[in-house]
């Protein structure tokens, strides 16, 4: 898989507030979420102590037993970062002086929370002082340390205040002297990775070196001889044999990540570092750092992903298992673990421009991200499975609610991830009906796009010019559009003539006004897994445009495991949007086939079962369970 | 499902020694389980602890850690009986001094573990006298003294010796001091049948009614309300809601069991307990309970039966779950559940003469109890899966070793299951090479019978009769035969006219050296399962003769989840006997077809895999994992 290396990045997303979303998908979504989902977050928060943990000062070493029943969690400052971080974006979408007005004070605990050295964990300030950094393997100090630097750099950025990003550069610092090469220095990193692209993303947004350098430390000293967890395990006189995990595979730490080709171990820590490997290779232009992240995107993609987009299959480590398991009815395919991939995919897309990372990101979002939050922004999957029997449902909240603020922060800014600015060049990876405006050589670029998209393959594009300029404009031509039509001013372009790397890189000197229009082929597809994978054998799954379709219960008057479809059937599949379902989706509609029971009086017998017409509906995956609950399935039997 | 009530039982079966096994495929195995598994099995229960447990003597309450890290086992004794069981059957097959000495012995030492009130339970005795007779629910003394009882009427049949006989007298009359109707007893009954069965066995030896009063006082009494569990616990002071097991289905004790109708819970418990009641309606012309018998029957066959003739599929109560719930990988269908399926079976057809009964009895031998124990008789499996990725093996031993003397004593008496004498009728269920002899109205009649079932469908009978004698000889014609043949001194005889509930049954004046003879139809069979059982969808299983096939990996060059076969790669299937394959057997030999995987370079494709000739070779499942350790699968997909 040869692909295009880093020599410098290709593309750099434009910033929130450049970009508009004026759908009927995403708008919806996102407005669920700032007037729904935010709200219950932090009143989830709030219940469950994480807010007043905050508040917390150094005090009695025992662990409280909480209102709840629950204890706090080592955890929770990222998950009041990740929704500083929400919020944020929320800000950045539509002013809100009440929600900033929360932001602030959440901003201002974390600060008096500080201490005097610069350390900020409210854990372990309250509850374990004498433990700080003491098991960077299990617990999350350099984890909580790497969101609330996330949260301090989108916060500046929408709001402009340093005050977040102040408390963090000093709570760096600290951490810069303890973790390093000196000979006083913890050898050491992540035992949950995040911090590493979170320094990328503040190095990007202040300038100062030392952040890329203390990323690329992280990144260039993980898995390296001895291990940093077993020495760390020695130092607290434990025998690092004894390792609950079992693997340092399970965080990635099993050997030096440029010598790692398999995506292994707890997936969302996976996708995080991946993430910073791609971003920091396009940073400094690391050819061996790049071939890793080209050779483990190719083990995921080609033999550890859902068709949803899901990835790590097993709840045992949450994360990933052996080659081609991909059980439907148990997979674990946490919300997080997409999100990540959504992270990971658009940083090997912004460092190379190859629209396979596309797809596999929208795949993952229109699919097993978008089914992670319910429609009204305050329910949510942690797990998502592709085939119950009706007993899996969102929930409110977990006790380790890292699924809900993730989404949130993702969809919340997914202007940022729909566009990519590079030089001379603007491109589109995603097609979502708004504005967006760029700046090419200095002069401002708007592009006015309309689309009924994914439910409708239609796409014009208008340009926002002061004036003629030259610049090429790159629309990302999904892998599974066959049958792609493209037209510059009502006039035909030939795409083999300009399609590269999976984009329609259209070079042009652009008037103000000119359209592009592009017709994407949103034909149903029945997908094939490979024959390798057990659970799909046999079986098909469809899709239509980017979205995974799936059958539920409700909707046939047979348990689901009866109904097969031929490749005829699918082929006379139709799409039909019904406004009424859901605030509006596209359905498949037609004939199936169900194995007839009404004939059987034994348990086996040598005629195979006979098959019925059953008429069928299949609803895009990222909207099920909203309807009576019941029985769901992604992968469909095969009739023929 | 109407079936003839057993106002009188149809077939006694024959006495061990009237039966001699003369084949190459049974005679083989029961000679390696007396020459391997019979000394196995004791040097197993010596170095476990169980053999010296019967000289312990009421000493310390503590109990001790054993040299192999285990401690002393309450269901222990159980073991120990049917060891004593097992051995007996051997030495009616074969005379050996040797092993009858060391059964004397083992009875010996029971005799002397016997305390003064009759009591007979070395492990309450040694550990906890105190906690005698306060939780049956968990614990197994009746199961044990069960045990010992069917021990002790084996021993008697076999050898004549009345030693065991009268100690299990005695117990047996403690146990009715304790349990009973009356006011200052306990209204109970055993938390894992057993003894039910053995009383009826033991009534019909001794005649002595208050054993058959005592069984039916045990099956009447059962899942009463109060519930007995319930009672018992409470006069531990426990809480009868802590039942780990969480429901009185699990011991069948949730409802009395004229009112169940369901098969519930730990399969071993309810096979015993099916048996007993079978036994009992046919002794005494019980129809609600023989009404409960088979409704039960048919719930199990029609709804909670592998293919195999295992049952019980779930590990979790070792037991029934829900209704065409029958995973394939993680199967339990533990070999003792199989075991007692075959006992209760063979009450079912005693009482009923009707074949079917015949059918699923001779499917669970020749499939799942013959796979439970190894070509060698020294390595067994517990629970028997039906599709294996390579890691399910046959153990040696096991900490809870019920199934290598159950599966033991059942081969050893297998002729017992063969025939079966009725009045004025003598019937053969089971097809073995060997000789019967039976008497009819006072007058000695055999059967020599020649036969390479189940490898070929060819039984010739030559019947010798001192004279002439009218009586009727009933010969099993399996369901699955579908174009059987028959003869009577070489003339056809037309099936139609004589076949009735499963037999053919020949009324005649029989002479002396008159031939039958009986061609049944082995054509390989593609059984489809019910389209509810999930995991058997789109899959078809091969049957021949009663022997369910198997592929494993080592026969194969591709991963046996690729293979899959057609209705006409079926059809063209050829039995090849092989004489040099595991002392000889019979294997199926043709074309399927592989998912080709040569052709993928992505996870998911619109094209179907290409599929690719595959040459295929099944083997009886009951000979699985005797060779290379690799997958293996009952239900190959179907390609068309």
């Amino acid at each position: 898989m040869p692909s295009q290396p880093p020599s410098q990045r290709r593309y750099t997303p434009l910033a929130l507030p450049q970009v508009q979303i004026e759908d009927l998908f995403w708008a919806p979504r996102q407005r669920s979420l700032i007037e729904r989902g935010l709200p219950h977050q932090l009143d989830q928060l709030q219940r469950s102590g994480a807010v007043t943990a905050l508040e917390q000062r150094p005090g009695p070493l025992a662990i409280p037993i909480l209102d709840w029943g629950g204890t706090p969690q080592m955890f929770w400052d990222s998950d009041i970062a990740k929704w500083i971080e929400g919020a944020s974006y929320a800000l950045a979408l539509q002013p809100d002086p009440a929600l900033e007005e929360k932001v602030d004070a959440l901003v201002a605990a974390l600060a008096a929370a500080q201490q005097e050295d610069g350390y900020l964990n409210t854990y372990f300030t309250a509850h374990a002082p004498h433990q700080r950094f003491t098991n960077e393997r299990d617990w999350h100090e350099l984890y909580c340390a790497g969101h609330l630097t996330e949260a301090a750099v989108a916060r500046f950025q929408v709001t402009g205040k340093r005050d977040l990003l102040e408390v963090m550069e000093r709570y760096l610092e600290l951490l810069r002297s303890v973790y390093g090469p000196g000979p006083g220095q913890k050898h050491g990193y992540p035992g949950h990775e995040e911090i590493e692209l979170a320094l990328l993303r503040l190095y990007r947004v202040t300038g100062r070196p030392e952040h890329l350098a203390f990323a690329q430390y992280f990144i260039d000293e993980r898995g390296k001889s001895p291990n940093f967890f077993d020495e760390e395990a020695r130092a607290r006189g434990e025998d690092p044999a004894a390792y609950h995990q079992g693997t340092h595979q399970y965080a990635q730490a099993h050997r030096p990540v440029r010598e790692q080709d398999q995506v292994v171990g707890h997936a969302v820590r996976a996708m995080y570092l991946y993430t910073a490997m791609a971003d920091l290779a396009a940073q400094t232009g690391d050819q061996s750092l790049w071939a890793a992240c080209t050779r483990l995107w190719q083990d995921l993609t080609g033999k550890r992903l859902y068709v949803t987009g899901g990835l790590g299959p097993s709840a045992h480590n949450e994360g990933f298992s052996t080659d081609y398991d991909l059980p439907n009815a148990t997979a674990y395919a946490e919300t997080c673990a997409s999100v990540g991939l959504v992270f990971w995919a658009s940083k090997m897309l912004e460092a190379s421009g190859d629209g396979r990372y596309a797809d596999v990101l929208e795949q993952a979002l229109y699919n097993n991200v978008l089914a992670g939050v319910g429609l009204s922004g305050d329910r949510y999957f942690y797990d998502n499975v592709l085939e119950s029997r009706g007993d899996h449902h969102r929930w409110e909240w977990h006790a380790c609610p890292c699924c809900p603020p993730n989404a949130l922060r993702l969809i919340l800014s997914l202007g940022s991830y729909a566009y990519g600015a590079g030089e001379s060049e603007l491109a589109v990876h995603l097609y979502i009906q708004g504005r967006a405006r760029a700046e090419i050589a200095g002069r401002p670029v708007e592009l006015a796009v309309e689309t009924r998209y994914p439910w409708e393959g239609k796409v014009a594009i208008r340009l926002g010019l002061e004036s003629p300029l030259p610049f090429t404009l790159s629309l990302r031509i999904p892998a599974w559009s066959r049958d792609t039509r493209l037209w510059v001013g009502g006039e035909p372009v030939q795409l083999a003539d300009c399609l590269r790397d999976g984009y329609a890189r259209l070079e042009r000197r652009w008037s103000p006004g000119d359209l592009v229009e592009l017709q994407l082929d949103l034909a149903v597809r029945a997908l094939h897994a490979h024959p390798e994978v057990r659970d799909d054998l046999g079986r098909i799954a469809l899709q239509r445009g980017p979205l995974v379709y799936c059958l539920e219960g409700t909707d046939h008057a047979v348990p689901l495991h009866r109904i097969a479809l031929s490749q005829k059937q699918v082929a006379a599949l139709a799409a039909r949007f019904k406004p009424e379902l859901l605030g509006g989706l596209m359905v498949l509609r037609g004939e199936a086939s169900a194995l007839d029971t009404s004939d059987w009086d034994t348990l086996y017998r040598d005629l195979p079962a006979r098959l019925q017409p059953q008429p069928l509906t299949a609803v895009p995956y990222a909207f099920w369970d909203h309807r009576a609950s019941g029985a769901m399935c992604v992968w469909i039997p095969r009739s023929g």
